[in-house]
């Protein structure tokens, strides 16, 4: 995300403004990952995503952390749209000075995020550049029919995720902030940021089982997450409660936080936010619980453009705030 | 290319000692780009590479060239492949403070260097980075069996170049140190660093002509390249004579340099090196003719691994110097 006086959105559209647009595009701009027709069945999925130093990667995460990150953070893009990553190129920028022992740290963690999930590195180059920049880009195939865009929630569709919020929110202020927390879970927080999974089986499980109809990865803040897809759907959610971590929960009150906060506004969370179809809400369950975790419900979509928090017996509007780059 | 104390080759090693080995990998690391099998007969050919403001972008050269030069140094390498670039994806590192009318060049750009070769930008995403930072990634398809690797020369081929070489080490030297040129000369040098051109139509010809037994593109100098090859081949060349460019004749006459240094050592010049079979010459030589180009026979493959430029009597060998980044 750019942190210029422009903002990241205005950006974007200065950009989409400049270019002509490929004729029957399968994905359009705006979704997490980009395509191209291979046949009438097939689609070539590519994800591309830029980890810089500075502003991707926190103090106290090393070398071969940040490299894994880079791949971890591209492949939660894959897995929002239920697309096995395949293939992973890196672009890598180093600062000049870089020792061998540190080059090492960077393939290691290149491979230990591809690997993770099934995949390989199988190319890339290497550049000097004032600041470490990887630039990871991954290709997978998927058949068409099942690739979850952004764009399909429907009212009276159910609203859930794939995990509890605010952890990563948390251990950020731990490591950039050297705020305190209880000794037991401080190694969860710390860990959620520096070593991030993404929600690969989930997201495949999901695709296979054709119950969802939108989704979109959480990596830019819960909130934020769900107005971009409330934008690229055209519809609104009402939303039952925050999915806050007990963890964050307990941080918060040793920081006197507000723990919804924490859980709406942070970033870099890579869980999945997902709409499904009612009647297929059983077998999604079951999709993800035997992909080793849990659909939790948190609301359910509704035609208006708005994003409500249901509070007691009022609804609240959740705020379009969208998670800024901690600066070092 | 890394201009730290390890080196780019050394640094290259380390990543590729790092990594785990994708099974029966189509292409192998090394070449121009890399690639996965879609079914039997096709592959997905995926290249990247990054542009950094400071050692990419020479003065003189506006947002928009630099954007479009992104994409070109990209689809060079295709190019070489005798693959036609699809889609490209684009990731955008921006230093804060940059205005709207940049990124309106730098969207202008890629734009550009996409579309002046049949693709489309398809998507991306924007970060802060203390430095211009853009990373490419182009994907095509092709048929397996007209890919042209780096390591199919055999003893006998012919040596070929599409172009003449040492017009951008010219520029570079008018553009970074100043140089003076003649006058009506100038242009032609200092556009072929602004403007590059990638060799796309003379490269899908050669792969449809199936003459050529290796390829790469000259993007590291003329003698690098020619190293690259032979090393991948496991083979050597004859070269006959340095193909150089007339306007850097004469620029090297204007500033007393030597011509042939231009021409070997330079870099950024997005020429294709072929080898190809000596019985269907002819055909290599129309399909690039029909291209627009002439295919200029500079030499022939040896089973010996050297690299000698006959001169008069004598075979010198040319030295495996690679060309180093300009600083500003």
């Amino acid at each position: 995300m750019v942190a210029s006086s422009l903002g990241e959105r205005r950006i974007i559209d200065i950009i989409l403004e400049s270019l002509d647009v490929m004729p029957s595009m399968p994905v359009s701009f705006g979704d997490d990952v980009s395509a191209v027709e291979i046949d009438d069945e097939r689609l070539a999925i590519l994800k591309t995503d830029m980890l810089v130093g500075e502003t991707d990667v926190p103090s106290g995460m090393s070398y071969r952390q940040a490299a894994r990150k880079s791949v971890v953070m591209n492949i939660s893009d894959m897995a929002a749209k239920g697309v096995k990553p395949i293939a992973i190129l890196s672009s890598i920028g180093l600062p000049r000075g870089m020792g061998e022992e540190d080059v090492r740290e960077i393939g290691l963690g290149l491979n230990d995020g591809a690997r993770e999930y099934g995949a390989y590195i199988i190319g890339g180059d290497t550049n000097e550049a004032p600041d470490l920049v990887i630039s990871c880009s991954v290709l997978g195939f998927c058949r068409r029919e099942e690739f979850i865009g952004r764009d399909g929630a429907r009212p009276g569709d159910i609203l859930a995720v794939t995990g509890l919020f605010g952890k990563t929110s948390s251990g950020l202020k731990i490591l950039m902030e050297n705020l305190k927390a209880p000794d037991d879970i401080r190694d969860v927080l710390v860990k959620s940021v520096l070593l991030p999974e993404a929600r690969l089986a989930e997201g495949l499980a999901l695709a296979s089982s054709g119950a969802a109809t939108s989704s979109i990865d959480s990596s830019d803040g819960l909130a934020w997450s769900l107005y971009e897809l409330s934008r690229m759907s055209g519809v609104g959610f009402i939303i039952d409660y925050v999915p806050v971590a007990p963890e964050a929960i307990r941080f918060a009150e040793a920081n006197s936080l507000d723990p919804e906060e924490l859980a709406l506004y942070g970033g870099e969370e890579y869980e999945l936010i997902v709409t499904i179809k009612p009647d297929l809400w059983d077998a999604a369950e079951r999709a993800v619980g035997e992909a080793g975790s849990s659909l939790i419900r948190i609301g359910r979509v509704i035609s208006e453009r708005k994003i409500l928090l249901r509070r007691a017996e009022r609804l609240e509007p959740i705020e379009a705030r969208g998670w800024e780059h901690f600066r070092r």
